[in-house]
């Protein structure tokens, strides 16, 4: 059984063997005959359009049976805690659970004590695996390799789910990490070199832009300062370097992190970031479930 | 890649097809033999049990995989813009969505500019085609032709999503429209004659019912006036002409619009209104998808 | 067509099918093979996990296709009855109802007046016949006869929706029952003998414990004092009989009817009972959907 609650759980084998698995299902080489019925459940406990769907696409795609899962009509509302509602599921039949949770490492109070692997969809301001792991895809799909790229990574770097898991394997993958945002949202215990905006977006090879919560800028005249100051403008994407490519987890703040009509330039790769993540998350699953060994294997070519 | 957002999007001889496809349908001669798994979503932003059930039903009938999507756990929470929302799940493998919004032509920052067909399942005062077709398909199944029918459309004419359309429709049709209501209610945009209740009750083939809505009327006192005065009562229903249906969009309000006795009484289409309405789905999401040339096919006959 | 909403629908013959069934079910000793796709709906109006999540199981291993059905967002905002709903469920082509609602007796609205059949899934504080037969499979699969059996039910006598069914059945079935707890719970039309809580404990074969309904013991001091006069404590537990059996219609108020620890000793049957639970359902859906008649079979052995 193999949960996946933090990157840290994982070696850079495993992630590359993650990545493999994952380009392989993009281009159809794997075939899905599960042998039984599989039962999977969601359980968020946030709101989310694209990390859920994605999942859901993703299990469906592997011939899973998605059990719903409401928070707001669940007996979570009576006071039940998250290993009692887990536990639940797993006696009815339930092989596996996506767990997106409000507080930080939730997963502590199930690790090791459940019979079925946790995948953790985002925990409060901790890790969001799979969102760090199709960056990964993205970033390999595009340039083959990790070793010597620069990529920067700007905006709100203290309290982003994904900037530090990416600082640290992209770190270890061998690329050079730039990072740029306002002073307030620094953070010293990230290993990357601190630069300007500006310089940022003219040496990067991938310019990471990380969303800020708008419920901290209420004023849209803060917004536009931020734009100006932090964004990535029309003025600053002309200096990006040639092949160099935008990403950003999503949901995207149009004209706050990037300008409005940069969110689907020719650079922009912020909705293939998005497509990606559905084979990320059925290779995650795959490994969770066991499944390359109980039943999926390679797809006779077409 | 064909939208269906307005019924001015179609053609006579359009709807003529999708009325026979809805018909096969409903005598089972087509087999749903989908070539590979196809997802779609239904977005309702507004409270609906029969419109979306029924999309449910007959996107299952096609074999279709319907992602579910809850607007009160989705990013629309976190002030994501319809098209982004739209655009994501395009991007995961959506290939259709089924939307019902609040706002008038919502759909107008959509067409055009994504690549996968939107189907309006109601937009704020706007149209509501599946259901102007499953009324003409109704009408068709009892009748078998339109030209010459007298078809008298009462209540609310002015806040009807319905009524226009159907009006539009069942003139150029060739059949005759009758139109009763409060005066306050009536709209002189509408081409039709405007007659009594009475009138309109005993010249017609069908009698279709417009709901109102009780946010209006709060006082029990109100509702039983409306009906009295506007209402298929009892001894009005005695005056309807021989071989003449009720119909009705549904939800009903028992006892304002139509005499609780009378919602399931022989004369009744109102529960085959909703039957049927499945198949019209079925066709218009066949139409959209392009099934019948991409895996659609004839049954052979059992 | 085969409602469920009472177990005094049910002979104590059909009982025993219904547990047979479902113990083969578990056995794998069934094999689905549905002729047609078959459509059902889970109508929940009050937060459940276990019982809505076991429901939704069990309608995909028999096969069937689940239609999502969220209150908040149906009709029933608009003010739709439960007959208009259900009867619109039915029209589309839904072929069994299962439905938790918070009014007793709300089926009476439905019965006989709808041509498909109810599952009731608990209504107020009245029945709730699938948990009182998934305790049945429990004790059966454990001790193989009712007949002598001491079951001891334990707490909220009062206000238990199993309770009373459990009380009538198990004593239709031979087994003595002692009843035990607080003294304003206690309800002198149950057919059991009363007992202290250390007499019931010591001398029963099978332990129920009652959930109590936390919104009426808000302090803290409350539940550790109901804990130690009524509740399982881990000296209670050391003077059960040897083979016996501790069971909790979940979910569990952790520390107040029953020790944290216990809830998962050896003697602890609550998530077997919930495992058992999604067989029971299964056995249910079969009857009411007469599926052994129509398409169900004994699988062939493996």
């Amino acid at each position: 059984m193999k949960n996946l609650v933090s990157m840290a759980d994982l070696s850079v084998e495993e992630i590359l063997d993650l990545l493999e698995n994952a380009e392989k299902m993009k281009h159809g080489k794997y075939a899905t005959q599960l042998q039984k019925q599989t039962f999977v459940a969601n359980l968020f406990f946030e709101p989310s359009t694209r990390t859920k769907s994605s999942f859901e696409v993703a299990e469906r795609r592997l011939g899973l049976d998605v059990i719903p899962f409401d928070v707001t009509t669940s007996s979570v509302q009576k006071g039940e805690t998250l290993y009692d509602t887990v536990q639940t599921l797993s006696s009815i039949g339930v092989e596996a659970v996506v767990i997106r949770h409000t507080e930080d490492e939730y997963y502590k109070d199930l690790i090791g004590k459940i019979s079925i692997p946790v995948i953790n969809a985002g925990d409060g301001c901790g890790q969001h695996p799979t969102q760090c792991l199709l960056d990964l895809m993205t970033i390999k799909e595009e340039f083959g390799v990790f070793e010597g790229l620069n990529v920067a990574i700007i905006g709100d770097l203290r309290h982003s789910r994904v900037a530090r898991s990416n600082v640290e394997i992209l770190g270890k993958l061998g690329a050079n990490i730039l990072l740029a945002g306002p002073d307030e949202w620094k953070d010293s215990s990230l290993e990357g070199t601190y630069v300007t905006v500006d310089e940022a977006v003219e040496k990067a090879d991938v310019v990471m832009l990380l969303r800020i919560q708008l419920e901290r800028h209420e004023e849209d005249e803060d917004l536009r300062a931020y734009h100006e100051q932090y964004g990535l403008t029309i003025e600053r994407e002309k200096n990006m370097k040639k092949g160099s490519i935008i990403m950003h987890p999503a949901p995207v703040n149009r004209g706050v992190e990037i300008a409005d009509k940069l969110v689907e330039c020719s650079r922009s790769r912020i909705f293939k970031q998005m497509e990606n993540g559905v084979y990320i998350r059925m290779s995650v699953l795959a490994r969770s479930l066991q499944m390359t060994e109980r039943g999926m294997k390679y797809a006779i070519a077409h």
